[in-house]
């Protein structure tokens, strides 16, 4: 594994966090599971998405499973969500917030080490959303919703704009600490105006909403 | 990425031209999907199978998320059908023949690179026939359906007729661009005569209709 | 592949076995499927959860690619389940009995396996479970159904328990054949008796029945 710096690290443990609470929590809403189905959903959520960019790029065994620490915050993030449910309602914008810095961290980590494992530049912009993104994908899936990255919400945007500023920024030289904490901010901002103002990508010319797709409630 | 002839590269890029536009017009009708999900949907479609042969075999970063062409054709295909989707209704029999190019080629090309990377003949077939279907699997999962190539339609059988014809070929020696486009004439004629007769692969004993699944509309 | 006994190898393609004729079964079940479909699915409950894990640790080809007695029994029992459908339900005691043992060899395997590839202690109990209900999860997704395993019976429990024996006696060295039948046998026991019992993992507090998920009739 590369060497990450402290901030980043530290940023990205919150995210992995708040991703296993958070898919969890989810998980939990969107169909009847047991035990080992929400904290397995959680950890899917935490580790999916770099697990699939990991895989692609040949990084195998997968960063996320070589170190505990990911391993285990994800596990407590959906133990969490396990045993408090009900109780976790009340914290819905802070969880939201964490969520948020999460895809973030995800997107520009991601992009950047698909760029030093020797992907081009559409490539790593693509590995590095599939970071933030593929995880939640993955956990919709196996409860039987069609993701909601797919219709709703500003999500997989912000991380192709991470991912796409953190490539530029390699490009020219000036990749670093700055420029990656700088490229999660425009990421986390996007998402939370899209959170703020429930803005949407847009929709195929003349798909009117009659073919909605039950069961999806997020 | 080993040396393509040139017809078989031309075959395999117009392949993954009309699996991007032909997956994400599925994707169109199936669900309410935004820009994002249509896209993605498409280009799942057009590179999910490759990608699936090449983790399997070893083969990262995936041929196709290393050549740009692959990448770009694949994109284009799905924002043309996002853009166009109410337009390319009347497009459908062009777009179904390019679709069945595509078919073809993918398990040639499949089952050949998987024998190059040491794999025996049955799994070699096996991930002809994967490259070919894999990507629309993904897809039909994804937007929740039960995906098409285990219940309807000749789109499996005609894709492992050309893996095995493939196979054959190399095993006896006499592979090369005339046995491939043979193999791949095969596949796309069964693929033709299904369509066009409504031929359907043998239910299991006993299966009466009865069992419909809802939504599954293709 | 590295060196298997000869009892745990017997017992790793009595399973494969079983894994496609139960996991076909399973499909035949959910969703109106034809041959390919059947087939495909019986493969995939039997190899999926090993070509997961070789996968994540980085053996590829997979074990069950290369080998072509896995997958020779993983195609025979699919074929079996769609030829004899009808008439399987009565062997429905002795099917799940073999069912039992293969998530047992599965998990001891797939631990032992992970271990030997460099992984820690959790993240080689994850992929000695996953090795174990990882196809049936992946089948499931494919016929739409939330994954039983997610939600109902001791499943994933016994060979997650099954999995942590085998890493603790590799980490006190006394890993070989007997420590691995014993092993895989308290997983195949706690599995049998949650068949017996019907005994379930816990459901998250406040969880009342009332979310039930249509279709889930396994």
């Amino acid at each position: 594994m590369t060497f990450e710096p402290p901030v980043l690290l530290a940023l990205d443990l919150a995210g992995t966090f708040a991703f296993g609470l958070n898919g969890a929590l989810t998980a939990v809403r969107a169909a009847r599971l047991d035990v080992v189905g929400v904290v397995a959903l959680g950890m899917i959520t935490a580790l999916g998405g770099g697990i699939i960019r990991d895989v692609l790029i040949g990084a195998v065994p997968p960063a996320t499973l070589r170190d505990w620490r990911f391993f285990t915050l994800a596990a407590a993030g959906g133990l969490i969500a396990f045993a408090l449910s009900r109780r976790l309602h009340r914290l819905e914008t802070p969880i939201l917030v964490l969520d948020a810095i999460g895809l973030s961290v995800f997107a520009v980590i991601g992009a950047s080490k698909a760029l030093a494992f020797g992907l081009g530049t559409g490539p790593a912009i693509l590995l590095g959303m599939i970071t933030g993104v593929g995880g939640g994908t993955i956990r919709d899936t196996l409860v039987r919703r069609i993701p909601s990255v797919l219709h709703s919400d500003l999500y997989a945007i912000p991380a192709l704009v991470g991912a796409a500023i953190t490539v530029a920024a390699v490009r020219v030289g000036i990749y670093g600490v700055p420029a990656a904490l700088a490229a999660a901010a425009v990421c986390f901002l996007i998402r939370m105006l899209g959170v703020r103002y429930d803005l949407n990508a847009p929709r195929p010319p003349g798909a009117s909403g009659d073919r909605g797709s039950p069961g999806d409630d997020t």
